[in-house]
């Protein structure tokens, strides 16, 4: 097989990933959904790379978080990307793919268990809180929580992949 | 008339903007709406402030930008407010006012003129151009357009205020 060229955003956001790689919010996205009231809906996220030879996002996520069930009922997403050494913006629009541990899909179930064994410890044990969405305090010990660094992804432990199919990319005025 | 005390996400916000203020960047903020396709619409906006004595937050903006189209169908829109040097986060959700010149509220008008005339110079030329949500480009020289400091308002100004209903402020894991 030949080496397939990225599409030219997904270039312009490599290369923008690059140059503010020194800063470690640059992962963080704000990811917006349709809430089940009907409203927007909107947080950050931590980008956690493209799969594997293609322009689809992988986010990982608490399965109890209120996206899960937004995404259920409408499986649409906007991440807004702002890169605040650059000043340049990418708007990214498409589905959203919900992978949990019940998912069929024997490859998927594959790359959310890579996703989880390639995350920090510190990050694994925010999915054995008792709050999804609330991030471990400082003060809370990890001892409280057993985890074998070898086992597989917890339950609560979900993937998310956006296909784009819609992206804006541009510099804002400084 | 006594004092009003601000809302304890007020108070909690207020002192996020002031222990980030030396990043200019901490003034950007993610408005999410309902694209007209029913799709989630998510980009970057500037905070223009707190209305005068209330939680009602102010952004500005060309009217003829898609998300005016959008807050026309579907009036509500998600702030996430993400601080990069704290880590804190602010979701701020609410119903969306549209200010433009033809608004019949004299009040309205008086403070959209008022933003008006509190922007810089540079910021006030980018509703000259030809495209909006489109920066003005640094070599574009401001000379092409004129405008008069003292004079109001050009049609393309529109002022929108976001009334808080639903506000989530936490701090992120770091």
């Amino acid at each position: 097989m030949g080496t397939v060229t990225p599409s030219p955003w997904k270039q312009l956001l490599l290369s923008a990933i690059e140059s503010n790689s020194h800063l470690k919010h640059s992962y963080f996205v704000q990811f917006a959904t349709i809430g089940s009231n009907g409203r927007p809906s909107n947080r950050s996220v931590v980008f956690r790379g493209f799969e594997e030879n293609s322009d689809r996002i992988q986010i990982s996520t608490d399965f109890r978080t209120r996206k899960i069930e937004e995404l259920n009922h409408c499986p649409f997403a906007e991440i807004c990307w702002y890169f605040t050494d650059s000043w340049e913006q990418f708007r990214i629009n498409g589905r959203v793919d919900v992978i949990d541990g019940s998912n069929p899909n024997p490859a998927k179930l594959q790359q959310r268990e890579k996703l989880w064994l390639a995350s920090s410890i510190k990050s694994r044990l925010q999915y054995l809180g008792p709050n999804p969405g609330l991030p471990c305090l400082s003060e809370q010990s990890p001892d409280e929580f057993f985890l074998d660094p070898s086992s597989g992804p917890v339950a609560t432990f979900c993937l998310l992949v956006l296909e784009p199919d819609q992206v804006q990319p541009y510099t804002i005025l400084n």
